[in-house]
């Protein structure tokens, strides 16, 4: 068949908006309509050419929700019509990540995904001329039509609108996710976001909906402000407004330090203060952010011995075939707010104007609706 | 009253065995013989002069063993003829962080310890002339009497003998507790090791109680081998003999990385090669070592996105009041073992041979018996 999708053609370029072939599901996999995508900084990061694990040309995309047109053969967990989630994490149920409750990162195909390819080693996308075009993250939501896994969908809510759930395709989930799986945060907690973009917001959201009693943002930009607090932020804290270090700073504020402290700015600079701002004797900093290629992060161990501890988080621990339709009937059920955040829509044809604004950091989130 | 102590006069100087004089206790405070007294790093840290918060004339020591003589006013849990081990790290049972599951760093008389000072302000300890001496880590073992808090003397068991179980008031507690306490290991994970010094022998140990599978040993020192395995190393590596990077080196052998990784070096690049070797989704690294003032730890933050997890651990994690004593009675119930680790025993008349031997590298502990 063939759809409309936008095709990352190099490094730094524009997105071409253009018609391509896409060949139908074969085993084990399943081709969605996208209804409505995210555009989020990780797709930023690999059309920049910042990621040196990109490839081009493909299709970008990963933050999207659709229905599902058509099963291969083998396909037993969804069927045409099913709602769905694209997941760039799968969730196989049976490697060895998936039987382990530590972690979500389910490797059943994770390296034909890192190749752009489906788990067979073969791409669905081609150029009308025939020339193969790659998958991204395994969900390629910036097409109009997509071949995903079947591992790598989660069912939904059918009355769940696709242009404000797609959203917890990426940005809602790691951000609420680093809060109840990673952080595991307790009612009562004292905490310190810092970036209050699209994931700082929801974890903002995450760490009301647990019951934290203080929730301090920290933004360089003020006019952040106002959103967080509309999410639950108790304290806003300007770096460029603190004399002296921000560190005992923060403490100060947090009668000293916050019992979880999560970066989602991605500087390296910030995570140490995150780390150092957490609770002696119990604290846990949480990276959220993904930091320029070579960019290291680093403290005094003595922050560790005396009692804080380091942890990261991806797709904020999330198992998305059964976290994420919850995440979408807490959405339906008023639990977790998302329209908010949703500042601009706009078709296919204008996806790179979505871009523009996350560069003059206008949008909180720019979704694309089919 | 007079006792027979090795003062630490000044940084870089030996240590001079001298008769001082001791006041009786105060209120919530005991005085205690000090029966035998083990030799540690952080001691030998002090009087090197290369720890910033070291003070000067100080009487060190901080694993010994011993009996109350001599009870102050409000002294409740403790009588004469009870036998103890003093605590470097105290357990109050009231103070925010005694009440906080999450950690044993009981902060009641923080600091005035730093000071070198009992809870009250002042010392105990005094010259023949009446200078006053310091007192270390509110410990000061390295007298035959020595006045310690009521909250930092764990009451065991009479039968335990003095010139073995004062090793549990640091290395043996330290080593084991970081695998109890804060790594919580389950039985049947892959650990690896880093230093096979008195700390590092008792992880193993440690390990070898919970039932991990897998314990490989990492030292440049090849005759540390022999007596790691005693303890239960199953694996040994000598990075000098590992061509190429010793983590993938250890990821291989570990089969994807070990559950669990400590460090008891002290050395910030073995921090950093024991985190990246912990497998990727559920990893964690412990850090017991203390590294020289200054040392940064560093590495990608990619590596926590992807799982692993990066703490540390003081005195093992252990509140001692509560949790010395029991580990007294696995030794006495040969649970754990203790003889072999005293390498060497002597007066205090000798404590600077002591120190000695552990330059040499010659002893794993050396303790002074009165
Ligand atoms: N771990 C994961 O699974 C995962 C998933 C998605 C996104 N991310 C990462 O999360 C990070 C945040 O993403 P986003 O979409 O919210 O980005 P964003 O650009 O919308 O928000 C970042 C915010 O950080 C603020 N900021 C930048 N530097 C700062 C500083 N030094 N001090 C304080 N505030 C500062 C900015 O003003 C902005 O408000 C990115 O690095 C992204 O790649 C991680
Ligand atoms: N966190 C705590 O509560 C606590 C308590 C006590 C001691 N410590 C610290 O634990 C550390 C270990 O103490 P110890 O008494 O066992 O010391 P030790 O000197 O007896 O043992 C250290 C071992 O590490 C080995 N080693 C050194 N560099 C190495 C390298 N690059 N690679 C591999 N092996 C290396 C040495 O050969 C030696 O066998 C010290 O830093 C000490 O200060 C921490």
């Amino acid at each position: 068949m063939e759809t409309r999708a936008a095709i990352a053609v190099a490094a730094g370029k524009p997105l071409e908006v253009t018609t391509v072939k896409l060949e139908g599901p074969r085993a084990f996999e399943v081709l969605v309509e996208v209804k409505a995508t995210g555009i989020c900084h990780t797709d930023e990061f690999t059309l920049s050419g910042a990621d040196p694990e990109g490839l081009f040309p493909a299709i970008l995309g990963h933050e999207g929700a659709g229905v599902v047109v058509e099963v291969g053969p083998g396909v037993t967990t969804l069927k045409p019509g099913d709602h769905v989630i694209p997941l760039y994490t799968p969730e196989c149920r049976t490697c060895e990540y998936c039987l382990n409750p530590k972690t979500n990162l389910c490797q059943a195909i994770r390296s034909t995904q890192g190749q752009g390819l489906m788990p067979d080693g073969s791409s669905r996308f081609s150029t009308l001329d025939g020339d193969p075009i790659l998958h991204y993250m395994g969900t390629s939501t910036f097409s109009n039509f997509t071949v995903v896994p079947e591992i790598a969908l989660a069912k939904i809510n059918p009355d769940a609108p696709f242009d404000k759930v797609c959203y917890i395709g990426c940005g809602v989930t790691t951000g609420i996710g680093a809060v109840i799986n990673t952080a595991k945060v307790e009612p009562g907690s004292r905490a310190i976001v810092f970036g209050l973009g699209g994931i700082g917001l929801n974890v903002i959201q995450g760490l009301r909906l647990v019951g934290a009693d203080q929730i301090v943002g920290v933004d360089l930009n003020p006019a952040k402000k106002d959103m967080a607090e509309r999410f639950g932020m108790t304290d806003f804290v300007n770096p460029s407004e603190v004399e002296g270090d921000l560190v005992p700073y923060l403490v100060n504020l947090t009668k000293g330090g916050a019992d979880y402290t999560f970066d989602a700015t991605g500087n390296v600079n910030v995570m140490r203060t995150a780390l150092e701002a957490a609770h002696k004797g119990w604290g846990e900093s949480i990276i959220i952010g993904v930091a320029p290629a070579g960019a290291e992060i680093s403290t005094r161990p003595f922050q560790l011995v005396t009692g804080r501890s380091w942890r990261g988080t991806a797709f904020g621990g999330a198992r998305g075939r059964t976290d994420v339709p919850r995440i979408v009937d807490w959405y339906m059920d008023g639990k977790i707010e998302i329209d908010p955040m949703i500042t601009h829509t706009m078709p296919l044809e204008e996806i790179n104007t979505g871009f523009d604004l996350m560069h003059r950091g206008e949008s909180i989130r720019s979704v694309v609706v089919y």
